[in-house]
């Protein structure tokens, strides 16, 4: 079976057919028929010899286009020019750019911008340094800093091969936050390595985000760095996931009228993403989370000696419990994986409490297939783009440092990172918010900007406490 | 006295007047009695009670940007409201920003730019890192590196106030070279961290730019990271300087037509610019030239410890000339000055030979008055913007980036940088060359792109070599 089409593989095949034949008319039955979906038809070019034809469709994989393709040739009279995969088109050359904010025109414009003029504004920040805060671009721009250890689902390919998500990453902070954000992938994984260049680049820019970085070294870079620079360090695959997850969670508490503190959650996943949620679910209020891992159920009676197995022990699990994740299930009220395909079966989430929540996030195949799930399930959100409720850092990270950004913030702690996750709650409105609506789009008009609101005002109030 | 009005100490003067008064009169003349000069006049708002005028006014620097306001204000009637300084309205939130090339507008959008689509880009330069150099920003991104250790005239003023520099210089690649650069300000002034740290973020640029890096920390900085990186590493204060007086130099020779290999060149300066010029004019033809430093005539006989002076000892001096630059100086054709004010006066310059050349290069304060030295000299250049012959780096780096990014140079050397040099001198023609115009402008329509194609060429003909 073919799989189903989507934009992510799109093709657009330039192809000749003589004028006036029946070929035309077999292109879209023919990719129909192929199982993919013809999405333009496109006539570039017409002469009196062939009219030539940009077909832009979209398959399910690449060996699915390729068939496509094949299947294309096979029409009598159809020439196929030239398959371009319009992804690898959109990537050419990468997906953002420098640009100068001011037109250099003439001498008069040379001499501001540049010498002799620039070293007034280097002897002001020379006698202030929190100028180049006013004064640089240092007051919008965030360096996305990854060591391509552990890049989306593809595991450890390296700084070269990390650079078109850092990249992707700097022009969605730029669309959704007006961040400039510049990529920096590192040619080390060593952590002293990597916390020194992060430390040693620091001047330039107003906040850290830390991408795709392996557990546990994630850990001590992001917590080494916090020790170290004055300027707010986010590794978004915790904490991002960890505010969306918490903003949902609220809602899906919402749908199903429980409250936070009175839920019992299960989660299963110690890594990077399920040690922030983990924390930032105990700081908004939750008593009740037993976590899992590999062994089962993480308890002091296990006599973990890793510190945060250790820490997680003694903070979680009020109950007791021991065992694996099938003796935790039964009777919870959520179920929480950042952890890896096919764990769960419906048969597990029918033993959860009424109004039973799952939130199935392991990437790109979730803990149990969202459409069993929900057959027991009330609410259930997964990290898949195609069903309901997705679970997409992309709601958070442009307005957390947009809001950070503009206090002039030093650091990030929880209380922002609430604030956070409350305003993406807050944009789904009483009448708007169902099962199926727990989180509003990337595209939500207002989200970005209510999110940066809300970290800006909690940020400054830290400031003001630290400072007072 | 007042210093002449320029556009770097450019003010604009919000003021309110009365409306059919004689106040508006008066404003252009006694700014033009204070010594400066009125650009532009603008009436921002037409009141019943008031007029509310922006008045432009170059002045010669800060203070006599203030005694100009304070004589406004004394005329009868006018309330000066707000003084903006022109250069810092200009570097207000930084020079540059990024862009995403793409609009991200909806989900068919996002899913190529970022994920799931992006993780075939990422799949791609997986398994072949090269496809970077064409999938990824880093086929067109330089970082501008700097520690902030000699940034301009101004000394070691550190990475917060070098920013403006690095910025404005970002703003000449993309607008010159159309080159995407970020600038990287380091927070270390230890050789070994730096060249760690420029090495750890290299993955993502195809160029280096170090700049205003003091000596002799620059030299070991840039041939550490020229061994160790596949990318071409430049220190813009040794070689573009180097470029620009070699292009000025051939057309000076042009103008009393000398040639390369025949003249004598006092050369006054040993640190980073000056040992670059040497080796670029040595690689370039020159036979006879004479190093001076703090110490006089560098020659073997001094017996110099140095590597540096040991090596311009051994290469340079073929008279075995000994003694002070006044000593040197005599019956020269060519000098150049890269180090301080005043060090010579016009009876050193009437004692070379006819035809002189002086390049007094030391900034802001060359190392003769100009106009002294042209009644002597035939040709005369300086660093400077207000005379003519002005040797600007602006003229080199953003071509040579831009060739080397084209050619996916590894690495640049000498052929690379007299390319650039020669591709600049041929911009002035031969009815255009005369003893006040023997380097292009800045603005010269040609000359980046010429410098491109002829750094370019010569890369592709060095890898071609390289790899044969």
């Amino acid at each position: 079976m073919n799989p189903s089409p989507n934009i992510s593989h799109s093709i657009t095949v330039r192809l000749e057919v003589p004028p006036g034949g029946t070929a035309v008319g077999h292109l879209t039955t023919t990719v129909e028929s192929a199982g993919g979906i013809v999405t333009a038809l496109d006539v570039a070019a017409s002469r009196s010899d062939a009219l030539r034809i940009d077909l832009t469709i979209a398959a399910g994989d690449t060996a699915h286009a390729d068939r496509i393709v094949d299947a294309l040739r096979d029409i009598p009279d159809v020439d196929v020019k030239k398959v371009s995969d319009r992804t690898f088109l959109m990537h050419l050359g990468g997906v953002i750019e420098t640009a100068s904010k001011h037109p250099l025109r003439n001498r008069d414009d040379l001499s501001m911008v540049y010498t002799p003029g620039v070293a007034r504004i280097c002897q002001a920040i020379a006698a202030d340094r929190e100028d180049a805060r006013r004064l640089t671009v240092k007051r919008n721009s965030v360096a996305v800093v990854s060591d391509g250890s552990a890049v989306l689902g593809l595991g450890n390919i390296g700084p070269h091969a990390a650079l078109p998500v850092m990249e992707g990453k700097a022009a969605l902070f730029k669309t959704f936050g007006a961040i400039d954000a510049w990529p920096l992938c590192l040619d080390t994984q060593d952590v002293d390595a990597i916390v020194e260049t992060v430390a040693a680049v620091a001047p330039g820019f107003a906040g850290i985000n830390l991408e795709d970085i392996s557990a546990p070294r994630c850990f001590e870079i992001e917590k080494r760095l916090r020790e170290r620079l004055d300027i707010p360090v986010f590794h978004d695959d915790q904490h991002g996931t960890a505010i969306v997850v918490l903003a949902a969670l609220r809602n899906a508490l919402r749908v199903v009228e429980k409250s936070l503190d009175e839920v019992r959650v299960v989660l299963v996943g110690a890594g990077a993403a399920g040690t922030a949620i983990l924390r930032l679910l105990l700081g908004a209020g939750l008593r009740n989370v037993v976590v899992c891992d590999i062994d089962g159920v993480v308890s002091t009676a296990r006599g973990d000696t890793d510190p945060t197995l250790k820490w997680i022990g003694e903070n979680t699990n009020p109950e007791g419990l021991s065992g694996t994740l099938r003796d935790a299930l039964p009777g919870a009220d959520v179920f929480i994986g950042v952890s890896a395909p096919g764990l769960i079966g419906a048969a597990d989430v029918a033993k959860m409490a009424d109004g039973a929540v799952v939130f199935a996030l392991a990437n790109p195949d979730p803990e149990i297939d969202p459409s069993l799930a929900r057959e027991h399930a009330t609410v259930v959100a997964t990290g898949r783009s195609d069903y309901p409720n997705q679970i997409n850092n992309v709601l958070a990270f442009p307005g957390i440092f947009r809001g950070l950004l503009d206090a002039h913030a030093h650091d990030i702690d929880v209380p922002v990172l609430i604030a956070a996750a409350e305003a993406i709650a807050a944009c789904v409105e009483d009448e708007e918010l169902n099962a199926d609506y727990i989180v509003p789009s990337v595209f939500h008009p207002e989200v970005h900007h209510r999110v940066a609101e809300s970290v800006e005002r909690v940020a400054r109030e830290q400031l003001r406490e630290s400072s007072s």
